[in-house]
C-alpha cells in the first residue's frame, strides 16, 4: 500500500474518532473493539441465500445459526426462521413481504412515529399504508386505531407495532392492540414488531409481556449495531419457522439453496460480530448492560431538569426528549431533531462524563439566552 | 476476550482458509488484504441515506461519493447519482424500483439467464416479469425479444441487459436491443444493465460500445466484491443524476438526508474498502488485472480442452463453462452447477498452479471413467 493512501485513512481515522466525541444523538452503542475480527477482512465470506439450508462457498452460516436461535430464546421464540440482516429497513421489508405473501390485499397500520422505512417499503410493495395518530409522548393512539381498524375491517391488516420509536423512544402496547382487534372480531393481520430500538435491551430487563413471541408476534426486526454494538449496521429478523415461506421461495440451483433472503449475497462478518457480543456479554452481561443504560437516562433526565430545561423519558427507555436546543448544539453534539424537539440517546459508550459536559453547554446555552 | 471465543475464532478462521483452497466456482476475487482497516472496526460507521446528500453522524459518505465517481467515469457517466449498495439484489431492486417510477405499469423484460434476484425483485415491487428465451450459450434470444417485445407494446418496458450472466457469462448486447425497440417504434422503456458479474473488468478492456452510459442506459449495478475484491458482499447502484428521483423522496428530518437508498442505515466499511481496492490498483493496474485475468481463462480453456472435456467460454467473460464432473468433484471444488454443466471463474486469486490441480482432478475422473 502507498503511504499517501495510509495517511488517508489515518487522517479519516482521526477524523472519525474526533467526530465520536460529542456523539449523543443516535441510538448506536459504541464501546466495543473488533480489531481482533481483522484476519477475516481477508476473505470475501458470502453467506448467500437461507442460512437454514446449508451453502457450498465460504461462510459463516452455523455462526449465524446460533445468533438467530440464541436472541429467538430471548424473545420465547423456540423454532425460529431468521436471518442478520444489512439492518432494520431490509428486516422490516422481510416482514411486510413475509406478511403480504399471507395478506396480498392487506393493508399497513403504523402510528405516525413510526420508522420512515415502513413508509417507504410500504411504497416498494404496493402496499397502502395508513397513518395513525400518536399520543403526545409517541406511542400509537390506541382509539384512533379501534376507529380506523373498524372503517377499515373489511381488508386484512399488517400492522407494524414500535417497540421503541425513533424520536421518542415510545412503545406500543402489542396486548393493547390486540385486544382491540379481538373486540372488533378482526383475526386476518399480520402483526410485525419493529424492535430495532429497543429490541437490543428489553429482553434483558425482565419485561415479557410488552415483547415476547408468546404474545402473537408474526415477525420481528432488531438492530444489531445499536444496543449490542456493531461497527457495521445490521439486524436480525426474526419469524416462526414455516411461516416465512416468502413469495421467492423457488430452488435456486446456482447456490444450492432456497433463497428465502431479500439481499441474496449476504454479509458474512456481521453474524460474526453479534455472536461474538453474545459470547463475551452473555445473558449476565447483557442484563447489567442494560441495567446501567437504564440508570444513565435517569441520571441525564435528573440532570437537564435541574437546568429546568423541558425534557422527559417513556418508560423503559434509553432516549431523552429535550426542547431542542440552538443549531451549534445541534450539530456539535449531533442531536436528532423533530420539530421543537430534540433527543439524546444514553447508549453503551455514554458517560456520565459526556452528559455532564452536554449539560453544561445547555447551561451556558440556557444562561446566555436569560442575559440577552 | 476470554480464551474460548479466541479458540473458536481461530478454528473458524483455519476453516475458512481451508475453504479457500479449492476455491473455483465463484466470481469472488481473493487475491486482497484488508487486515489495515481494522482500526474502522471499532466505530459504528453508518452512511444514513443518500451519500450525495450530506449526514451529521460518523460516516464515509465523501470517500463513497469519491468511490461512485471514480467508477462512473470509468462508464461515461458524467454527472452520476448512486451509492454504495449491500449487494447486486439491492443495486437491481433500486433500479427496478427507479423504472416502476417512471412507468407504474411497466412488464419487466430480461433474458432466461438473467439472475434469480430480478424474478425476486418483480415479486416484491408487484411488477410482472416475462422470460425472454436464451440463446444456447446464455446471451438472450434476440429474436425472441422482437417477439415478446412487439406483443407486448401496449405496456412500458423496464429492460434487464446482463453484462455477464452468472452462469454461462454471457453478455447480452445493448446496441441490438435499442436498435430492435427502434424497430418498433418503442420510447417508454427503462434500460437497466445488470454489470453484478463483469462490471468491474470490462471498463479496462477497452470494450467501450458494449458497456457505457452513452449508449442510453438508465441505471447500472456492479458488484463490489467480484472483480475489485472486497470481504464483504457489496454494489455499487448508478443512475443519471436527477433521473434517480425515486418513490420516496421525502424529507426525514431525523437523518437530515433525502433518503434515495433502499437500506436507510449503511454500511460505511464497503466504500472505504472499494476506495482502497481504487487507490491501490489504480487505472493502469486495474487495466493489467483484467489482462491477466482474460489470459488464466484462455489457459483454463486450453488445458481442459487437451483432456478434450466439453469447455467453451464467452467473448471477454473470465467464466469457463464444462461439462459438469462428478459431485466429489463439484463439492470440492465449490462449482456451480446448472443441469448438466458447471462451470470455473478465473478470478483475480486463482492460480494457474490451482487450474493446473483442477485439471487434473478432471482428468483422473475421465481416465476413471473410462476404466470402468
Amino acid at each position: 500500500m502507498n503511504s499517501e493512501l495510509t495517511q488517508q485513512l489515518y487522517r479519516l481515522h482521526e477524523q472519525i474518532q474526533k467526530e465520536q466525541e460529542h456523539y449523543l444523538g443516535y441510538p448506536n452503542a459504541y464501546d466495543f473493539n473488533y480489531e481482533n475480527l481483522a484476519p477475516f477482512l481477508n476473505f470475501v465470506i458470502n453467506n448467500l441465500g437461507d442460512p437454514f439450508v446449508g451453502n457450498s462457498g465460504i461462510h459463516t452460516c452455523e455462526v449465524e445459526r446460533e445468533v438467530i436461535r440464541t436472541f429467538a430464546s430471548w424473545v420465547s421464540l423456540e423454532d425460529p426462521w431468521g436471518y442478520v440482516t444489512n439492518g432494520s429497513t431490509e428486516s422490516n421489508l422481510k416482514a411486510l413481504a413475509q406478511g403480504r405473501n399471507t395478506y396480498p390485499d392487506a393493508v399497513v397500520l403504523c402510528s405516525r412515529d413510526t420508522h420512515y422505512s415502513i413508509a417507504k417499503i410500504a411504497k416498494l410493495l404496493g402496499l397502502k399504508c395508513v397513518a395513525i395518530d400518536s399520543q403526545a409522548q409517541g406511542e400509537i393512539s390506541y382509539s384512533h386505531f379501534y376507529q380506523v381498524a373498524k372503517s377499515l375491517k373489511a381488508y386484512p391488516f399488517i400492522i407494524c407495532a414500535n417497540i421503541g420509536t425513533t424520536m421518542k423512544g415510545a412503545i406500543d402496547r402489542i396486548a393493547m392492540i390486540q385486544s382491540l382487534l379481538t373486540d372488533l372480531k378482526i383475526r386476518d393481520y399480520h402483526l410485525h414488531c419493529d424492535a430495532a430500538q429497543f429490541g437490543g435491551y428489553l429482553p434483558f430487563l425482565d419485561l415479557g409481556e410488552i415483547f415476547d413471541f408468546r404474545n402473537g408476534i408474526d415477525t420481528m426486526s432488531v438492530s444489531g449495531h445499536k444496543f449490542f454494538g456493531s461497527p457495521i449496521p445490521c439486524g436480525i429478523f426474526l419469524s416462526r419457522r414455516g411461516a416465512h415461506l416468502g413469495p421467492h421461495e423457488s430452488k435456486v440451483e446456482y447456490i444450492g439453496s432456497f433463497d428465502q433472503t431479500i439481499s441474496g449475497s449476504r454479509n458474512g462478518l456481521t453474524p460474526l460480530i453479534l455472536w461474538q457480543a453474545f459470547q463475551t456479554h452473555g445473558v449476565e452481561g447483557f442484563r447489567k448492560r442494560a441495567e446501567s443504560m437504564m440508570a444513565l437516562t435517569q441520571y441525564g433526565l435528573a440532570e437537564i431538569k435541574k437546568l429546568a430545561w423541558p425534557c422527559w423519558a417513556n418508560p423503559h427507555s434509553n432516549t431523552i426528549v429535550l426542547q431542542r436546543p440552538s443549531a451549534g448544539l445541534v450539530r456539535k453534539w449531533k442531536l436528532a431533531v423533530e420539530g421543537d424537539i430534540a433527543h439524546i440517546i444514553t447508549v453503551p459508550g455514554v458517560s456520565h462524563r459526556l452528559i455532564d459536559l452536554f449539560v453544561r453547554d445547555l447551561m451556558d446555552e440556557k444562561t446566555f439566552a436569560q442575559a440577552i
